[in-house]
Formats: structure tokens, C-alpha cells, sequence
């Protein structure tokens, strides 16, 4: 798609119209005055946690945000492979894969040695290996996630339309309220209506839970007492989306570019063909010193570009957006309100985002590390505010979430460095050092290491050594049994909330009496101690908890569906109709056995999270550690 | 996607509200008075139409339907590969291969020898032959389509809007009237409300061109004295959409299924993984007999179906949808309103789809054809309402079409003959016919075999032996130069109304003076004969007209930008912004040269039209002939 030629409009680039670009968004409407969660801010994290809780009609939520109505330019563009992957569960992938740019390439720049004033193209990388996912790198302008995002609530059962123009004042938590189903709400929330025809007005929200999606100055961050850690210097950063005449041959692929003289920059093409960014790096700031005082202005961005890309032109057109600001690599000890010392205290109180994490832009991280915060937090309060899992599953969020922005701010701080050392980053080495890192900046390396209630110890890992207890699942393409169509597994896992179990098939006939997963479905089906049983209520489908796929060896003609075991071809819903969409087998021109490291001799199964993560790798019989795991945290119903 | 599974609710299921699944469609005015094109009929063909037009503010266009509202339910089902092309094309095609059902296997199933009264397996063939297209076959309610065209248009720079509850009465030709640019309405359609609140009110319309999109019983067809000619007797079918529990393995493939005595069915598996279609062909009826007149209902069809299923079970929990129709193979003579007597007459009466062509279902080819249609005429109006091309272009539609459309009826009769015997169809022999016939049915067999103003003589053909002149553009994977993003070729091929010449380069480097590639800008960019130079108007983008693409052999990292022809890297729109999607490099894992059979040493041109059909080969150096057939029918600005 190509767009933005004469100038540059937000919005939705297929309607034709700039002035009907948007969707209306935003409720009219008081806010309720209960909730059972309150979503404080309408960013990437925010809108991420609130798309997943808008499938949830019995869920109760409200989302506030301080601006008068949805994004429109500027922030983030950066969406990680991950993300992408993410976005397919949310069931809008397809919509950026159409309309972003892709970064297919990286390239580098350094200075010329025998004309040092000079850049000259110092290397290349495919900026995303083969075979780390199945979706490329994009580069999307931040408020056109946020729309597709818009566009899941509204959908949903829940019809779910922020309330824009509230600024939180302040929350507070009563520990004497019973906190119980007759009266559930602890935290109240007060704001304060910033559009001009309600100046000034207050609202009161009592709510189950809050969560803080407010960005780096946080209110509820600081409500809970919280604050983030780090740098105590900021680096400052000029950026900004141009409509530019240029013969810098790279200005379609991520460039690095590093001046002997002038400082750096980096430029990232983006959606419709003509738009690109540039970051330019300014001065590290002095501790207290605000960028703004240094009344830098696009001009100065430009002339600072231009300086760097010589002998290369740029011919500014337009400046579509810019911005000049300042941040560092700083985090919180936790992203609850769970105090240290009484650490089995429910959590009432999160954050997420910026919130409780800040990243340097240069690896493209912060985005994608949010919306992450908000997939992982989403399913646990549906979880729980559904009574299928216990509270205590909510302590996972901030443990999981928390280590892995540490690791990912280590090493955003060492990127950093890397590329911003006042000597100059050496291109040879940030290009190792890129190539390296391709799987954290495709967000493929988050690990959730601690063995936890939702994380299982890896004594069986060997059995799918390319699906790693604690990693997202990595998808591989298969072929459906029931109709042949060609599928990526991992696009089963939808954001639906629920559990899945992959039962890859070991050697031999799937519907041979004593096959692995014949004694899997039976034991699911029948036995009482079975998560199925136990955990899905009467009248629900068969699979509304926990959904079990399957996984065979064999081409998909040598497999009779009528005689593989009833649970892979369950009547669901009033007719009892059949789901036809449990069963898959290897794709022999491209082997998800092979592909994963599965054990063709034993098979095994793999619990998925409903955030896409690996749970646990077990033994095809492994029916009693499979029951002690959903036993570990889900609640009868 | 799933959906429904608790019952068939139509619209767009990824809004989980069924009441809100639909867009607000028709328009509330009254029609205006005068149109350069007035559409009769929002089927696929008028739709088409429409969508194509809508992308042109200035024309005006104007289409109607005797319907009340937009298609909800039922009729046509089969999307074929060159379908999903041209929808590529119109901006939807992911939209499509989302929701749709995906048709990857045809099953057949005839009387066991055994066991005379049960049906076995005979058979199954991979739907569409490897490489035929880059898209699969699909199957989706007409309905959705009619949706995903309501849509383009509502986005368009028109933002065009059918008239629902108008039927057609009457068209009269003025002769007298003048036809020039001053009064050029030499049309009227005198029209009546059909809607309870304007019920019996008329409106008329003075329109330059009029298109017959009005189905069998055309009311357009009739006012220009044409006559469907074909079959004396029409075939009886019965379908049935439903929502069914069966234990016919192959219910989600397409099935071809022969019983001994009690006829034969066809299982169309359908979108959302559980509704699927049952043809059954009922007998032949004698000429005059209606199906009406048999009071066949769906009981009927239902039992028929569970007859010939057996030994399987079909146990029908509701239907979607249902009828029973007779339709016959018949065709129009010419789909114009020219007299064969003065073929040199201007036309301006046209008809498409199913107002000149009758199809049986067997084949699944009705809808198709009638989009077809609609999109090699909507490109002609186009060029021709805005000064572009000379009015005798429009002679080409009927030309062109009608023989594709006798050469599908042909082609269909043999295939209803094979299916339909009354002695029940051989399933060796129509297997046989069917893998030898997946071009015919896939919609890329179409072929405008006599040379035309449009369609080059093929002295040149051997330069592209994969690239047939005639017939569609057969995309191919390629790395775009600029950013190294894999695409298709093809898919540049958007429903815009313009030319495109690819120019694919011959041996050597392209930037070198003397290139064949260099050779032909420098002509196309500066010569007097250059069709780019005359047909673009001053003002004008340079591609707006005729967009000039090339395709390089070396690799993307092998060639630089800059050193190409500046035609390839045109400075566009308000500022002059370089649009950097001009050039291509061969995939060296699916490499284009190899896979379309182009000549490697030389090179050569293909010159696309706006309906991505080949309009001529020519070698690179053929500037001459090139501005030959550009000057045959395109008129100076």
C-alpha cells in the first residue's frame, strides 16, 4: 500500500476521505461508578489488557485515558515479530502485515576512512533470521495499533469504548472492605474530567482491581508507593516522521548511521511508501536537566541529519511529527502493589508499560515490551475474576514481567552503550552485536525462567527441545487433517483466555488401542482427576477451559478421522455439531517434528498458555503431572 | 475462524454482537437524475462494476437493485483462484483468505462393488495443481462478498452507495440526442420504488452508459432485444445450506458423491468450520415443466441426501438456507446493444453475469465469470468517461467476454454431461476430467484469444513463453530493490485503471548505458512517441496513466538505486517524493525468469492492462510497436 504522497493523514489509509478516517471512539457516557478492573490509561499496554478482557462479557471494565480521544501521530512504530504473533491471537495480523512497512534488512553506516566527512555503507543484515517466526519485523505508526486495538473492543461481547478526558487524581484501598463476591471492591479510584465542557468535574470508581497503563509519570505507580530505578542521567533524543527528498540510497531498509564528527542517527522507513523517521541521538543530560530547556526545535533535528548523512541529500518536505524527549533505562522492584514484606497479600494494584519500565528507543523495545505486560496480565484477572483460577495466580504478573524488563533493560543499557559511547559506536561490532541480539529485538527471547504455579520444571523438556518451557510457543506449519488446509499450530491459540494441551503423537498408529494419545484423550475424558473434568463447568463445550489438539506423524490421507478418540472430534454447542479443527499432522516439506526437536519414538504433550507461553513439556502419559499442574492453580467450578 | 456453531448468523462474524454485524448500506436520497454510468443490480457483476468506477470521483455513477437491502443469505459459494487475484486487486483478498472456507482436496465417492447401496472413497485430488496461483480456491457465502465490494465503495473517493427497492421498468435510446460531452445522455431508465413507504413512485434517469447487471430474467436484456439461447430444457437442483452431525468422513472437503440408484449430491464445506452446502441435482425437467410446480421442500432435499450418503448418517439440526432452482447452460449473442448489422455503432446499453451467461452449479463458475465481467468493463468505461481511451474500446467488452463466456458454457455442458448422466457418472472418468479441467474451474484458463486493439498479435511470445498475451498476468515471487521485501509481482496489478508495462531486463547490468532497460526509459521518458509522454496529462503523476515496473536478474544487494534510470525512481506528487515499489529483483529461491519463462539474454516487455490481463509481449527495444499499440485506442490529453 502506498500513501502519504501528497502529505501525510492519520487514520485508516484504505478510506479514501481523510475526514472519515476514524472510527468514533470514546464513550460518552459517566463512568460507572463500579468495575472489576479499571485500566488507567489508553496506551499499548492498556489497550492490550482491555482487548483481552473485552471477550469476556461477564467481566466488568473500564478504561479511562487523560487525552481527549484516541492517538493520532507520532510515539512508537516499532512491532517485533512477537508482537506479531500476539496481534494473530487478537486477530489483526493480517491488517499490519497489509499496511505496515516490513524491515526485511538492517544496514550500516560509518565513516569513510579515506574521506572521514563521508559515510559509507559499512554492512548489511537480514534483520529477522530465518525461520525465528513466522511474521516479519514492521514498523507501523503507534496510533494505528492503537486502533486495530479499538476496533477488537468494539467488536467484542462487551462493546468495550474507552472513556477518554479523565485525569486519575488519586486511588486508594480500603483493607477493610470485605473483598469478598458481595462486595468485592477495594480500590477507589477518583478523576477528574479534563475536557472543557466537564472541567473540573469529579468521578469516583470502585474497582476490583487497578491497572496502571499511565506511562512513565505514573499515578498509580506512585499511589502504590512505587518508583522507578535506574539511570540517573536521561539521554535525549530527537525524532521525527518526514516526507523527504533524499539520494541516500539505504532510506527503504533500518539504517545505523554513524558520522565521524556529528553524532548518529538512525532511520527507519515506514507504512505507505514515502514516510520515513529519524532518530537522532542527542547529548547524555546532566542529572536535573530537562531537555526542553535546551529549546531544540525540528530545524535543529535536520540540520543535525543532514550534517550526518553527507555526501547523501535530504530535502525535508513535510515534518509530520516530532518530538524531542528525554528518557533512561529505569524500572520498579515490583508491578503490584504486594509489599515485600507480606508477600502472599493479594495483589489489588498493578502497573504495566512505561508504567514500571522505560527503554532507550534504539532497540525498538518499549512498545512491544508493554503490550507483552498487558497479554500476560489480561488472562490471569479474566482467569480469576471467571473463579477458574485462584488469586494467587495474580503474584505471576509481577514476577514474570518483572525479570524479564530487567533483563530486557540490561540489555537495552548495553545496546545503548554499544551505539551511544561518546567515542562512537564501532560498526562492526554493533552489527555482531545485532546480529546477535536479532531474537531480543524480535522479542523472541523472553523467558519466564523460575519454575513457577504457571511455569513447569523442565524434566521432560528433551521431549520438544524447540518448544522451551517458559518461552512462547513457536509455531510451525501443519496440515489440517479434516479438510488438508495448510495452517501455522500456533494460530490456534487465540486470545480467548483458554488453556490448550498439544499432544504430539509418538511412533505408530494414533488409533491403535494403548497409543499415547489415545490414553491421553481417555484420561481426559473420563478420569476424575482430569483438568477437563474438573475444571469445566456443566453446559460449557468440552474445550471452553481446556482446549486439546493433536499432533500426528502420519500424512494426513493415511488417517481415518472417525477413528481417532472422540475428544479430537467433540460435539460442541446446542446442535452438538462436531469441531472438525483439533487434529493436524507434520507437513513432510516442512516437519514440525524436525522443526521442534519433538521425539518421534514417545511424542509428547505441551501446555500452551492462554498468552501464547509454554506451561510445560510432559510425557504423553505424564496424566498425573498434568492433573498436579491445572491442580496447582485452577478452581472448580 | 469458528463461527456458528450455536446457529447460522449472517454478517461479519468477528462482531459478536449478530445484531450489529452489518455496515449501514443503500442510500436514503432519492437517485439523481442523470449518471455517466447507471448500474442495474447489486449482484457480483454490478459490484464489480461498482467497486471499479467508485474509485474515479469523477464519474458518476449510479447503482440500483430491486432488492430491499443488501444480500444476506444464501445463492453462490465458489471463490476461484483468478477470483482471489482480481480481489487482490480491489484491496480485500486477506479479508477473504481469512474468513473463507479453503477447498485444498476434491474427494470422489462411488457405489462400493461390494456393497451396492453404500457409497466408498474412489478418489482424491489436490484441488488447485501446484503453482497455478498464488491463492488457494475458497468457498464463502455470496453474501460477504457483496459485503467486502459494499465496503470499497464506501471507502472510495466516491463513496458510492447502491439504491435499494428500484426496480428497472423500462430503457429507452434517444438516437437524436446529441451524445457529445455538452448532452451526453442518450439513455433513460425509467424506474419504480418498490419499498413499502415509496411504493409504486417512478424515477428516471438519463445516463450515458447503462449496464445490465440484472440477472436471468434481465430486464436490461430485454429492452436491447437480446435473448439467452442454449439448453430447450432446464436442469432442476436443490441446495441446502446447513448446520448437520454426520459421520461422512470427508464432509470438509469438496465431494463428488454418486449413489447407485438414488442419484448424486455435491458437499461444499463452508466458512466458520461447520456449515457446509449440499447440491443435489434433481432430474432433468421437459421444457415448460417448472421445479416450483414439484413442491419440493427441504425435507425432500434432506432425505435425498441421506439416501445417497449412506452408510453414513446426516443428521440436519437446522438450515441456513434452501432452495430449489432450474437453471439452464444458456448465452447472449453479443452482450451489448450493437446491432450485428452496424457493428460500428457506439454501444451503450451492456449486460453481464447472469443477464447474458447460465451456468450450472456443478462447476462453481457463475459468480466468477459475472465478477469477471464486471471488471473487464469497468476499466473500459473508466478510461473512456475520462477522455483516456477512444469510446471504441467498448466494443472489446462483448467481444472479449462473450466468447470466453460461450467457451465456459461449452466447457460446462461437457462437465454436467460427465456429472450428470443419467446412467450416474463414471468416477474414474470425471476424476480424470476434473484434474485435467482444475485451470477451467480455477478461472485462469481465460483466454481473449483474437488479437485486438487490446490484445497484441503474439509475434513476440517466445521472449515470455509463461506470460500468455491474452491471458492473465501469472504473478510470481520477487525481492523488491528498494527494501528488499519479498512480494508478488502481480499483486502491483491494483483495480486503479492503469496500464503497467514490466519491463524485465536481459543479460548484463541494467544501469549500464545500453541496457535494454535504460534504452526504454530513456525512449518512454523523452521520445515524442512515448505513450507516457502523451497520454499523461500536464499536472499528472508519471505513472498515472502507464506505471512502468522493471525486474532485474542480479540480486537486490547487487545493484545500485541511484545508477538506475530516474524513470524507475520517479519523483512524484506535491513534493516530489521518490516512490521507491518500481523495481524488482528475481528471487533466486523462486526465480521469476525461470518460472515464467522469460528469456534470460534479452529480456523483455509485458504490457498488463488495468483487468491484469496480458495485453502484449514485446522485446525490450520494441519502442515502435509499443507506441503502435498505445496509439491504437488511447486518446491524447
Amino acid at each position: 500500500m502506498q500513501f502519504h504522497l501528497n502529505g501525510f493523514e492519520p487514520g485508516d489509509p484504505e478510506i479514501a476521505d481523510p475526514a472519515r478516517r476514524y472510527a468514533p471512539s470514546g464513550s460518552s457516557d459517566s463512568v460507572p461508578t463500579e468495575a472489576d478492573v479499571l485500566i488507567v490509561g489508553c496506551g499499548p499496554a492498556g489497550l492490550t489488557l482491555a482487548s483481552q478482557l473485552s471477550s469476556f462479557p461477564d467481566i466488568k471494565t473500564i478504561i479511562v485515558e487523560q487525552k481527549g480521544g484516541p492517538l493520532r501521530l507520532g510515539q512508537a512504530d516499532g512491532i517485533a515479530c512477537r508482537t506479531m504473533e500476539m496481534f494473530e491471537a487478537f486477530g489483526f495480523s493480517e491488517r499490519v502485515m497489509k499496511e505496515a512497512c516490513w524491515i526485511n534488512e538492517t544496514t550500516f553506516w560509518k565513516p569513510d576512512d579515506k574521506q572521514r566527512e563521508h559515510i559509507v555503507r559499512s554492512g548489511r543484515v537480514q534483520d529477522v533470521e530465518d525461520g525465528l517466526s513466522e511474521f516479519p519485523h514492521v514498523v507501523l505508526n503507534q496510533a494505528r495499533v492503537h486502533d486495530f486495538y479499538l476496533d477488537v473492543m468494539r467488536k467484542s461481547p462487551s462493546r468495550l469504548e474507552p472513556y477518554y478526558a479523565r485525569r486519575l487524581l488519586d486511588l486508594s484501598i480500603d483493607e477493610t472492605a470485605p473483598g469478598d463476591n458481595a462486595y468485592p471492591y477495594q480500590v477507589t479510584a477518583r478523576l477528574e474530567r479534563v475536557d472543557a465542557e466537564h472541567e473540573g468535574q469529579h468521578e469516583t470508581i470502585k474497582a476490583r482491581y487497578v491497572v496502571g497503563c499511565d506511562g512513565a509519570r505514573s499515578v498509580v505507580r506512585k499511589s502504590i508507593g512505587r518508583a522507578l530505578h535506574g539511570d540517573s542521567a536521561n539521554h535525549a533524543w530527537g525524532v521525527m516522521d518526514v516526507l523527504a527528498v533524499t539520494d541516500f540510497p539505504d532510506v527503504r531498509f533500518k539504517s545505523l548511521i554513524q558520522s565521524a564528527k556529528d553524532g548518529s542517527i538512525i532511520i527507519i522507513p515506514r507504512e505507505g511508501g514515502y514516510l520515513f523517521r529519524i532518530y537522532v541521538e542527542l547529548d547524555k543530560l546532566g542529572a536535573g536537566e530537562r531537555v526542553s530547556n535546551r529549546n531544540i526545535t525540528s530545524d535543529h533535528l535536520i540540520a543535525a541529519a543532514r550534517r550526518i548523512l553527507k555526501p547523501h541529500t535530504l530535502d525535508v518536505k513535510e515534518v509530520a511529527w516530532w518530538s524531542v524527549y528525554e528518557i533512561g533505562q529505569r524500572l520498579c522492584d515490583k508491578f503490584d502493589d504486594v509489599p515485600a514484606e507480606d508477600s502472599a497479600r493479594l495483589p489489588r494494584v498493578f502497573i504495566a508499560g512505561d508504567a514500571c519500565h522505560t527503554h532507550s528507543p534504539k532497540a525498538g523495545q518499549g512498545m512491544n515490551v508493554s503490550m507483552q505486560d498487558g497479554f500476560n496480565l489480561g488472562w490471569k484477572l479474566a482467569a480469576v475474576l471467571r473463579g477458574r483460577a485462584a488469586p494467587h495466580v495474580l503474584h505471576t504478573y509481577s514476577a514474570e514481567r518483572q525479570a524479564v524488563a530487567k533483563e530486557l533493560i540490561d540489555f537495552d543499557r548495553e545496546w545503548a552503550e554499544v551505539l551511544g559511547s561518546s567515542k562512537g559506536f564501532d560498526p562492526a561490532e554493533t552489527q555482531r552485536y545485532f546480529v546477535q541480539h536479532g531474537r531480543y529485538t524480535a522479542g523472541t527471547a523472553t523467558r519466564y525462567r523460575d519454575a513457577s504455579i504457571l511455569i513447569g520444571a523442565p524434566a521432560h523438556q528433551h521431549l520438544a527441545e524447540g518448544l522451551t518451557i517458559g518461552m512462547r510457543f513457536h509455531s510451525a506449519p501443519v496440515i489440517r487433517l479434516s479438510d488438508a488446509k495448510p495452517v501455522h499450530l500456533g494460530h490456534v491459540v487465540k486470545a480467548d483466555g483458554r488453556f490448550r494441551i498439544f499432544a504430539f503423537a509418538g511412533a505408530g498408529d494414533p488409533a491403535a488401542s494403548g497409543s499415547g494419545i489415545g490414553g491421553l484423550c481417555e484420561f481426559l475424558s473420563n478420569d476424575a482427576q482430569s483438568p477437563i473434568r474438573r475444571y469445566t463447568a456443566a453446559g460449557e463445550n468440552i474445550d471452553a477451559v481446556i482446549e486439546v489438539l493433536a499432533v500426528f506423524q502420519q500424512g494426513h490421507r493415511e488417517l481415518d478421522i472417525n477413528a481417532m478418540p472422540p475428544l479430537l472430534l467433540p460435539p460442541k454447542g446446542r446442535y452438538g455439531l462436531r469441531d472438525y479443527e483439533k487434529m493436524f499432522c507434520a507437513d513432510p516439506r516442512n516437519d514440525i517434528f524436525a522443526l521442534r526437536g519433538i521425539d518421534r519414538a514417545r511424542g509428547c504433550m505441551v501446555i500452551v498458555r492462554p498468552d501464547q507461553f509454554v506451561a510445560h513439556v510432559l510425557p504423553l502419559d505424564g496424566h498425573a503431572e498434568l492433573a498436579a499442574f491445572f491442580d496447582g492453580f485452577m478452581m472448580a467450578s
